[in-house]
């Protein structure tokens, strides 16, 4: 596909590389170390073919769902992401209210620049809350502050026990704050309109400060880079269930075995995720993995999938495949770092639009007929 | 292969690249979204072999076969099209006259620029007509218009409850009538032939005309995109089938459910097809889904099919995979868009001559041989 | 394989496209239509592996074998080839005696430039003798030419019914005696070491001479290209069988049952075979069917192979597959295009000294231990 | 990946290609033929995901493990190489210092530059000694100066009973001595560095020499390269193993029935190997063979592997198919090349970052949990 023909939100990426430095643009859009689980996750949705239902009354196709208690437009949410506040000023409002807009829910990053209740207030709802697992005592103040805030979804990350090795931000410099080089100057000078949105500075991680009564931000981002606590195990997690009152959910599940114990210990939901492709890059695409976790655990829980989700079409391959629902990471940031809390919306526009046109041609005129698809392999 | 390499069907498709408005190209060549479903039709066909057989006695080939009672010098007909004016001044005159003057049946679209009774003069025979599900009244009108005209196949495509996305279009802002741009002007002075075969305007849309009492060419273009009835479902199709005297076939099945329920209501043929990929870009491939369509219905109702045919084999790939006929789409168009009916009839000769070299080479010397063919997956 | 990386045959096909005219070049290395099936000869192999054994007295590794009747130096054999004088003067003669000299067996052409007794007399000892099906009285007389000559085996080509279509032939009007053009004569001015050996014009069909009694080498051209006799079925081949009292080849099945048929009849061989790529593009390759073509007659008669053979490890991967032997087509004729019999010469030295190196490293010491090598697809 | 993003080891291979001539960077580089197997080792391994598993405690991840009595700080250890003072004066006691440094073995080659006493006396312990099959009593010879020096591993390598065909050798007209030639020179000019650092002349072998009594380098490369004695079979390691005191591996087998026998012999281990795609270009990859190996052999033997290892994840993925350990070739060649002992170190350093980020991001906290990890394959 030449960039001429780009539509969608392939559309919204390209727009996010013209006004993004490079810097940020390659910490948002690469992955670990040669990239093979970030293009397979594509690559694994491009080579499945669905096979569309006729002959169906689908004049009224309705993408409407329940995911962990939210009753959303579409079987769509917004991932939780770090630093969204180094794409657009106060990033976390606009996402949040971008999702509110188009009826999907928001979950907000522990690294996030903007405080829950901030985002509460601007999105009118309390989002999801993701817990990042760093020095236990800090992780027990953020799941306070999140029940606090009435945090309806805890989603607990478990596939950063340490951080993934990304050698595009290692050759960029990358780190936080940004450190001055002739490089970085070169880069934003080239970029002005991200230059001058960033004239206040670095933002600052909103709920780590609240968590650690601190407000520096250097030493947040070095905590969170550093002291990820990579003893978190099973018993801890039933500790965390005990302790938190309402949804709770894992986020980095790739194998059917952990799916099954997570469900066990009265998980209520799993994210079949390789964190976007920026973590193990041995990992599989969550596309391949999707079934067979689906086989254990669908219907018992909530089954969550992220990881290349650019078009309508890649969601209805992943319901069919096994999903409830699916979150969006890169898609959002695009349209988020192209236009803000606009870009956002255009972006959930088109994935509504593309997601009713796919269930129309589809012959599923809702998200349980999309569910009951088949898929055949391409090129077999 | 290198253009200059191109024969056959290819050759022609370079021909009416050079000739048409890159506008005009565009519609016919592209496909929906990334176009994926596009090529997967041709890599699907070129990924299987077929196992030729020897020593039988060739000498002389004879590829005609009945399709839905039609007596067809081969087993290959002209696909219903719209907008052939587009292409070539009364394009679907030239279409129909050509495929009568080669022996093979020629469907006519609902958005056709010829009526069915100027066609049916011109050809010496009444075509198929093929049948849009718009507004009830409208197609109701459309059916009696057909059988008025005693056309012996209704073609009823099932495939476009809502147009497809495609981005060729979209990026060449192409929609009916023409909108004057500067990259228009460009575009039609670079391609002075076609412009000057177009100086009488846009054409009409004669048949939706004719059900409307309407001349205005752009009230139907609106028509068509944005008022297919989604709701029309198996029970409109018993009714259709009730009220069709003649054969009746359904264009545009990939599972083989719909197949058998087709089946089940008395419907005399089905076309598998993905609508040349320009519908579900997650459609599989046609040649895929066939032999799964051909166990479950094949021998009981006419299987026809389409999507990427552009060479002799190919058709007998297909045949070999279950199917009775193919219909040609873009391959007589990139005739018709070079030279008009000579194009049309080139291209139907090149391909019976491809047909027969075909069979020698493959030791089939009837359709039945060809059908009893074996093939074998390429790389594996 | 960057060029200069090239070795041993494909060193051999540069040299030979340097010397010959881009017209000659082309018949010689081009296949029919899209080239799938001439590449998927060598993507075939390609993706095959062998497993080496080890700890094996390899130290006198001995490729000797013999192919029907003939003590051949190693498991390879020329393929029979139309007009060898089109690429070096007395092309067959230099064949012939390079093969001698190195151990191999030489098949003459029906088309050949040289008379069989000319070659037996130049060669030593008399060519197996290929036969194409043209008119029965001509292909009569040509057997009784090969029994006159005592020739030990006889080849009759199935696969050639009718022509193939070649697009490079087309595009450079390839044709015999070649047409003059200003291309032709540019082409030719490129090549002057070609076009000073052929000065004293295209050489004649010695063959088709005696058996028509006739000289004009157009007239036989033509004849070849559109005088094949379609009809020659297995009872001819029955009745060839019967009046043949030596060898019996049938070369160009690539279906088992084929194979099966012809033994059952009576014929001492077969040559799995898709005439390199050159007659019907949708064949599969040749080591596609070959394991199921060796399972239903393998051991029971001579089977051998040809199809994109570059390299002493795809004759390795050959008879593990379950051939006895494997003919020698385009490769043999790029020495013959480049250097004339010295290069075919090295051509078989290069071919033969990497056989030996291929069965020491796979601790094959003879050719009854490659045949019991054992292969894995790669990228699986 | 483009060259700016290369991270840990292709960065190393991009540091020595810029020191090293191209004529000695091909030979560290390259591999048999149409470098297929070379490239396979790499595609086998890229072609397989391996599934992490979550909420363990990983945070005192530990590599450690026993390979053949060796208490290694990770299952890796350095392979046995030729030649390596070509890469840097005196690369074997670089290897050598930088392995005992980083708590790992060294093996060392039959075609080294230092002897083995030297290499113990500089590395703090007798290395593994590899042994060629050359001619028997120079093989005695050199298995009693490795028993002499208490070697604890005796490597016998079995896939070199003939050189492999190096096309880039070939064409760099690569030999020791290097013969001078105006392209030689060129290529010296052009790498100041380490024709400076080789100005003493090509390196001596030393084990050959004392083995020998001869110290001519000429004729003790020639040696190698034509005399391999391949008539060393089955019986003949099983008189090696009645001889030699301790550990015996051999090294060079790809198929599971060589590997029983070899266990039924009483070696103690095997390394699956095709040399580094340097023998026979057929040969599958190790990744490919490595389950059935181990299906065959695994827990009665040690099982080593290589081939293509370049990142902390090949490293899991072969012990998840079975491997107990792998070896390193090219890899530490390529950090000896561009910066001799530290080059080695940093490699082996920059390695060991990436399993114990591997292991924890796969949730495997010892060699135990990698060798259960699961795998799935790519783009199924």
């Amino acid at each position: 596909m030449p960039p001429d023909h780009a539509w969608g939100i392939e559309a919204w990426r390209q727009r996010a590389r013209a006004r993004l430095p490079r810097i940020v643009f390659d910490y948002l859009d690469g992955g670990a170390e040669a990239e093979i689980a970030l293009a397979d996750n594509r690559t694994a949705l491009d080579r499945l073919s669905l096979l569309p239902r006729v002959l169906r009354d689908v004049s009224r196709p309705d993408p409407a769902t329940d995911l962990l208690g939210f009753r959303s437009s579409m079987p769509v949410a917004i991932a939780p992401t770090g630093i969204n506040g180094l794409l657009w000023p106060d990033g976390d409002l606009a996402l949040a209210a971008a999702a509110a807009g188009a009826g999907v829910a928001f979950a907000l990053s522990t690294a996030s620049n903007a405080s829950i209740d901030r985002v509460a207030r601007h999105g009118g709802t309390p989002p999801w809350f993701q817990l990042y697992i760093t020095e236990r005592t800090l992780a027990d103040r953020l799941v306070d502050l999140a029940d606090a805030a009435a945090c309806p979804v805890l989603m607990l990350t478990v596939d950063v026990p340490v951080g993934g090795l990304r050698p595009r931000d290692r050759r960029n410099g990358f780190g936080l704050p940004l450190r001055w080089t002739p490089r970085l100057v070169a880069d934003l000078v080239r970029h002005p309109r991200w230059t001058w949105s960033m004239r206040a500075g670095t933002p600052a991680f909103e709920n780590l400060n609240l968590a650690l009564g601190d407000a520096d931000p250097t030493r947040q981002a070095g905590l969170l880079a550093r002291n990820m606590d990579a003893s978190f195990a099973w018993e801890d997690l039933a500790a965390l269930r005990r302790r938190w009152p309402r949804k709770l959910v894992v986020k980095g599940i790739l194998h059917a075995d952990d799916a099954r114990r997570a469900l066990d210990l009265g998980v209520d939901g799993i994210v079949v995720s390789n964190h976007g492709g920026r973590q193990l890059d041995g990992a599989p695409a969550t596309a391949t993995v999707l079934p067979e976790i689906a086989a254990a655990v669908g219907g018992r829980m909530t089954l969550l999938v992220d990881g290349g989700i650019r078009r309508g079409e890649d969601v209805l391959k992943l319901l069919a495949l096994g999903a409830d629902g699916v979150l969006l990471g890169r898609a959002t940031l695009y349209g988020l770092a192209a236009a803000g809390q606009a870009g956002v919306a255009a972006v959930l526009e088109s994935l509504r639009d593309d997601l009713l046109r796919g269930m129309t041609l589809s012959g599923a005129a809702d998200v349980g007929a999309v569910k009951a698809l088949e898929l055949r392999p391409r090129r077999t």
